[in-house]
């Protein structure tokens, strides 16, 4: 965990102040277990964020007509309008079938360690490829994905801007490295926590930074810290006592079905909490639409502590200031079909 | 019909170069039959349009939660990166239905006389609560819509700003007329064609400059003339031979469900031309997927001419200088559902 050199001297400057003693042993403890989202798109190994990739990226999580039905694009479900999700309880796909599992937010997911709720993507690139062809979802495939782009001359040009000097650049996986490019800037920095962070007291009020102190002595951090609150690792879900099967359907053994291994039943990746008063509903089954409910089911399943209200209401206080700057998006362009772009399936009379 | 003064002017100016007759002819001619798009969005009785009313309707055509599903948006059928309409025969709306219509491209439609095929709303407002009610589009009520609206604070001011002096502001009329005026800012200015009119004799090289004088003396202008090459009439399809079912469906008979007329069966509105290669397939029935199909059509079905390859190349090179410069939209932030929300349909376990 790298702290931000900032947040260091602007904590040692204000330590002078009077009565902020506390305050900033707060602020202390806060940035050994978080960091703040940076200001910028991080680094990706491999994949190096030129404007033509990004934008290209762009078009292509807008692009419906990755979906064989030509009516699903990636922002269907994770609408960059609405926190970078869908706000239902399992997402709605080809067929209008549902789902399995909640959608999580593209907001600052290439912060997390892996993708999907059971981390069973290493990357965004990995995580692209699997919409794209799940049946539920987009019901595609590679075939016809790469048929698709390579019947509209743009996208043949913006694929050989994006990937220079490669003979063979509109591919499956290139498609996947865009969408990776341009997910990587979706991030919201500058929320009121992050400001926190780097040392404006300020940025959160008493009862947020009530919450704050709550989060971490009551152990939440065991799951959520670093710069998501979350999406670094996997942890049962009802590690002290497990929620009804409203809140956790039997049927979904999480990391188990990647892992095929009994310690990993009902194992999830324990969510990045970014934006979370966004992107109700909650938890992986969705079925939970409060944001204090979701604390209140945190604190006896997985701590084993009833959370009394006040606590409640000022960790929910203290979530809220987790809510970033959403980017800014231009909606792209998109080239018009040809002769010979695949026909939407199950559309022709 | 309106002839752009400047179009006047440099037709007069240029009129003098040597050659250029017959091009001044076609040119005067066009400006008899046509109009260019605006620039800037046009001026609607009772409507203005001021910035908060436009945003609240940008919000509002982007407003997944217009719908019962909370999945689908004004934007999902008239798709502003996919030339304003969705590229599929006919839409697909709640529980995977199909409608029955083509989805007309929302790019310029403010310049229509009436809205929907068979021209049964008067005007962008009274359409845009079309959709949001149908059962087989977004399947949504008047009640719950304002119910949605009402359960989100960030809504009630934007109401207020766009609706000042209103006592309640939030209705499901205003929804629609804040909907008309974003709607009426999608307009495509600075078409090749538009140039042309405004008196740019080279902004149409000879093909198109051929297609223009065909489409004219042709007769496609009885019906596609004005500034939308369309949309400002009625006519039935097949005026002079009925095409097969597979292209004029015998249960759609268009206009007559409207008015109960007999001479109003399979009466149609004109198509509006502008950026019709965007906007494929074509046809209320959405059958055709070729721009140059579609012409042929025309020419047998409502003309009683069968025209030749040429004739049929030279018309969509013209029709295809009539795509302008798409506007650039933002996407816009919508404010998250509160516990107030009504919950999405048919989507809680």
């Amino acid at each position: 965990m790298i702290k931000h050199p900032l947040a260091k001297a602007l904590t040692l400057s204000l330590g002078v102040a009077a009565g902020s003693a506390m305050a900033d042993n707060l602020m202390e403890r806060a940035n050994s277990m978080f960091e703040p989202i940076p200001k910028y798109p991080p680094v990706i190994d491999g994949n190096e964020l030129t404007q033509a990739k990004v934008e290209l990226g762009k078009m292509l999580f807008f692009e419906p007509r990755l979906s064989s039905s030509h009516l699903i694009s990636c922002n269907t479900c994770h609408n960059v309008g609405l926190g970078g999700d869908d706000e239902l309880p399992t997402s709605i796909g080809h067929g209008w079938q549902k789902g399995p599992r909640n959608s999580p937010t593209v907001f600052n997911a290439v912060f997390n360690a892996a993708q999907f709720w059971d981390g069973r993507a290493a990357d965004l690139a990995e995580q692209a490829k699997g919409p794209v062809q799940a049946g539920v979802e987009m019901s595609s495939t590679p075939d016809r994905v790469v048929a698709t782009l390579k019947s509209m001359p743009e996208y043949i040009e913006r694929f050989e801007d994006a990937f220079p000097g490669q003979e063979n650049p509109v591919t499956f996986d290139n498609m996947a490295v865009a969408i990776e490019a341009y997910e990587a800037t979706l991030i919201t920095p500058e929320a009121p926590f992050d400001k926190y962070l780097r040392g404006d007291t300020s940025a959160l009020n008493e009862s947020e930074k009530e919450g704050l102190a709550l989060f971490m002595d009551r152990g939440c951090t065991a799951c959520h810290s670093g710069v998501n609150l979350g999406g670094q690792n996997y942890y049962p879900f009802g590690l002290v006592a497990k929620p009804g099967a409203e809140i956790l359907p039997e049927g979904d053994k999480g990391r188990f079905s990647v892992t095929e291994t009994a310690s990993d039943e009902y194992v999830f990746r324990a969510s990045p909490l970014r934006n979370i008063e966004l992107t109700a509903p909650y938890f992986h089954s969705g079925a939970v639409w409060s944001l204090e409910e979701a604390v209140a089911v945190m604190g006896t399943a997985q701590l084993g502590t009833e959370l009394n209200d006040d606590e409640v209401k000022s960790i929910v206080a203290f979530l809220k200031t987790l809510t970033g700057n959403v980017p800014e998006v231009t909606y792209p362009v998109l080239p018009p079909s040809t002769a010979n772009t695949p026909k939407p399936v199950d559309m022709i009379p």
